[in-house]
């Protein structure tokens, strides 16, 4: 199993490494879009591939309400269904315990649910997050956990540990019991909120179970950026060097610097592809918001030299036109850009790791990158196309 | 200024022909994609091209308001703005007289529009109409008319005709005084309601005008196939053989292959993008609503043996999965098959008029495509994607 992965340092120390799936391999440190329903929003997994991304996230609570497990089976997997053939991470369910709090009851032996779409009971132990999975095909299936929200004192965060360790445990009996031959590999998951000591004891806990990568969970629920590069500073000197480490729902791109900077190797968000459909579009200077009126007339592309389509082919003018005129293709044109951006960021970080000059490439992007004055609020609408509502009418 | 325009007949007398633009030739019998709004919903030029679509329609009225006819000159025409090298045509912005009834006055030297997106006054003369579409960029420029409703008594049509003849006749002399330089081409448009004498009357006296082509109006205003078709037949007689006919606003597969039967060379229709964003699939048999619950398993794809990336690389289930969980990908798919279907009956139908089996061909595509039960009002709520309000949450 431990083969699945090689890692080996850069000349300044930074981690470089091969993941081996069923599906592929995967060098990271990598960067994976969100696809949640079984697509990354506007995107076809051609145009994917051609960007670079080498491995996609889905969600098992989603896919399992809508179309169902046990479709996605029957059509052959998730691979097959949304004609992807690259490596497939999906997540448990465990970050519905957060996002969708008003939803659900946190039980012992799992989680109900009452379904966000039409009320329906649905119940999620470690055994059914397994098994919902593995009917999906996944390539990276993730423990059950129990994502607390922040702020979060320390009994409280506490039981979640133990929940999440103990569903963890199960999780790992469930594989190695009721799927020996399979190539899917299995992820602890990392809780204790902002309290370090219990970050260090959670990861302590996970790697005596054993698992074949590790995620850091619990960050990206509303805490201030220090908090969460602490709770990533806590769990990652705990996880054995031999494995992938993952931070989950992270991040900017100046976060993900800092973080593979620290030693993390995977990470995820619905930042790119999400702020896209909202008209920001992601450069080296930071984000450039295609609607203003500023654009009205610039003949400059978003970013000067980059080679996604919204680059090479359309004017900041266009894109503004687009977004303004409620175009469809406006959404489309900036998520490829930000994918792009993203995707490319991370091959720089590869590339500087092995030429030993990743320090100087994340201080010169820090540099030049300004965040946003106010940054996106992660409870940020999303943009809805009424398509059901305009089906029927 | 005729050699623009070859036409033959083929073996069974139904015509063939070359139109010639500055942006290249566009084989007839064809259909134009609707680009409203500078876009062809959901789609990149450069997949359109890959379809096969020869030559797009965009709007006077609609650009003209947004982005501005004057940014869009500024930024160098429609086809650089929009990347887009082929041949466009421009409606002139007739048909908003009709669609955009509340919103205008029609008066004796032009119409006067408030603006349906902020109120503000625009004044659309045949100068006017003229000026825009030659900012624009327009290869195929059409007149000013009014379009008149449906149903309408003779005096108010024959009011509408007489408007319209003059403005034509404007128009007419803008470009030969304004532009007598220009490449591009200027269609009159036939008027004349459910009237076919007026009809017959509007053409001759358009004729006697001389344009490069002609097009019937008036048509696809709610009117029930019939008299539709009879509208067409009563202009066609009167129009020159050697010039261009084009039926603006039609049709449906089996509408516009009856209309090539009639000796029309040119179709645009929002038929195929709008109603596959409402879930419905063109197929040989007829329509197929994507997102029906007996399509949850179905692996099959929309229509067997299409070329198009929905066909070739997902399944009924897959579609059916996007469009219920509102994905803006089930909106690109569909709308990619239905172009896809469209331009590949014009294919044919070119094909087998060069052969000397189109009737045959019509009559096969008749009997096997069945017309829904009930058909797609045109006043069908389209699908809006939020965009402009999520961005400013």
């Amino acid at each position: 199993m431990n083969a699945a992965f090689e890692v080996a340092a850069g000349p300044e120390g930074f981690r470089l490494g091969r993941l081996r799936t069923a599906h592929g391999e995967v060098a990271t440190p990598v960067f994976m879009p969100v696809g949640t329903q079984a697509t990354v929003k506007t995107m076809l997994p051609d145009e994917l591939a051609q960007i670079g991304v080498s491995i996609l996230l889905a969600n098992t609570y989603h896919l399992h309400l809508r179309p169902g497990s046990e479709v996605v089976a029957r059509m052959g997997g998730l691979h097959r269904f949304m004609n992807w053939s690259r490596p497939i991470l999906t997540d448990s369910g465990g970050y519905q315990v957060f996002s969708l709090a008003p939803f659900r009851t946190v039980r012992e032996h799992g989680v109900s649910f009452r379904s966000h779409l039409d009320g329906a009971e649905c119940f999620l132990g470690p055994r059914e997050a397994m098994e919902i999975q593995s009917r999906l095909g996944a390539d990276i299936a993730m423990v059950l956990d129990e994502c607390p929200p922040w702020p979060c004192d320390e009994t409280t965060a506490r039981g979640a540990v133990e929940r999440s360790l103990r569903w963890a445990a199960e999780c790992r009996a469930w594989k190695t019991e009721s799927a020996p031959g399979s190539h899917a590999r299995l992820f602890g998951i990392v809780q204790g909120g902002s309290h370090d000591s219990l970050r260090r004891e959670c990861a302590r806990r996970l790697v005596e179970i054993g698992f074949d990568g590790y995620a850091i969970g619990g960050v990206s629920v509303g805490e201030p950026e220090p908090e969460m590069l602490r709770a990533i500073e806590a769990s990652v000197p705990e996880l054995p060097a031999d494995r992938p480490r993952y931070a989950m729902g992270l991040g900017s791109p100046t976060q993900i610097l800092e973080m593979i900077a620290r030693g993390v190797d995977m990470f995820d968000c619905v930042l790119p592809t999400r702020i896209a459909r909202n008209g920001v579009a992601f450069t080296p200077e930071g984000y450039l918001h295609v609607s203003a009126g500023r654009y009205r007339q610039d003949e400059r592309p978003i970013q000067e030299g980059c080679p996604c389509p919204a680059c090479r082919n359309f004017t900041r003018a266009y894109l503004r036109h687009l977004f303004n005129a409620e175009e469809i293709l406006a959404l489309r044109l900036v998520t490829w850009h930000n994918l792009t951006f993203y995707i490319h960021l991370m091959h720089a970080a590869r590339e500087t790791i092995r030429a030993g000059t990743f320090d100087a490439f994340r201080r010169g992007f820090l540099e030049r990158y300004r965040p946003p004055a106010t940054p996106v609020p992660r409870t940020m609408q999303r943009p809805k196309t009424r398509i059901r509502h305009a089906a029927r009418a």
